[in-house]
């Protein structure tokens, strides 16, 4: 493309807009608020949006326990006062990076329904997607990805989500997606199919 | 770009790497952190460069007391730990950035050497690009954006750097300007000449 010359600034008070980011990754900037118990699939369905939303050439970032947990929450503890303020965090940064046009995924279990309706509040209407990804608490515990669940029932982790703590599923997410019953692609294919119809990005060819 | 099938997908494990992400906005992630004095010019410089940067169809995002202060850091007040804290959150959100490849810009006080380092020791070598925006007390004081330096001398503010609180210079910063001496157009210029010394961003045509 065309480089614009530095006589067009205009110096004082400058600065690039939210909506020129945008035109210039071709999307809109929004947040994907995956929510769901442990082992129910939120950080793979993510990790597999953002690629399939990558081959079409679009910009994206997944927020997930690995890069927040260790860095900017890694000052937080499991209390129910650190909890709130680590999906608080999380939903100031994925805001941050929404406004900066990039689409941002969030994986946390996020199990309150007011923690995430406070990051919802954060982003303008149709900017904020929230992903249930439903699965039955069995399922979940048969997976067992991480082995908590097995720690969980042995009470060596307290108040886990599902088994000693409350998993409130969302009353009004914009997609629901049961990974018990739907593949992986077809999980994936159905968030993107939403982001193209809310016009968050370009319908693919 | 010609768009990749989804039948390339590698379904489980796979996420897009930060190299990826790269390749797509065509430069490296990094972190370019102003630190000045109040009214040196830090923010106007940040966003000076953010400007010519996107006219070379680059994907930058500039964190400031705008963004951060009401949003992410709103829990934060003034004590030395909380000033501590608000430098240690924006270095961690400006490493993200930088992780999802976006050029990140920071335009805060910084006065800390500690805190500076801090946030330099989360990226990659040459990944941190510290940028001293250097102006003499009194040019600030003059020019006093904000109003905070009356308010400072009126002991309206404690602990106010430059005034009653002090300012570390850094000692090995990569770019070091002077707002006194130089016009905005030349210091954001120079800033663009190092990132493409260091391969950060394609040297402009």
């Amino acid at each position: 493309m065309a480089q614009q010359k530095a006589t067009n600034i205009t110096w004082h008070q400058a600065t690039v807009t939210a909506q020129e980011r945008e035109q210039l990754l071709n999307q809109k900037g929004c947040v994907i608020w995956f929510t769901g118990l442990s082992g129910s699939g939120k950080s793979t369905l993510a990790n597999a949006v953002a690629q399939l939303l990558h081959q079409r050439q679009h910009h994206t970032y997944v927020l997930d326990g690995d890069n927040v947990r260790h860095g900017l929450n890694k000052n937080l503890g499991f209390s129910p006062e650190d909890r709130a303020e680590n999906i608080r965090r999380i939903g100031e940064v994925a805001k941050l990076f929404a406004d900066a046009g990039t689409i941002a995924m969030t994986a946390f279990i996020s199990p309150y329904r007011a923690d995430r309706e406070q990051a919802r509040a954060l982003l303008a209407d149709n900017r904020f997607v929230e992903v249930f990804v439903e699965c039955p608490l069995d399922v979940c515990e048969e997976r067992d990805t991480k082995g908590l669940y097995k720690k969980a029932r042995a009470g060596e982790i307290k108040e886990f989500t599902g088994i000693s703590a409350p998993y409130e599923p969302p009353l009004k997410s914009e997609v629901t997606l049961n990974t018990a019953e739907l593949s992986l692609e077809e999980c994936a294919q159905a968030v993107i199919a939403f982001l193209e119809e809310t016009d968050l990005v370009p319908a693919g060819r």
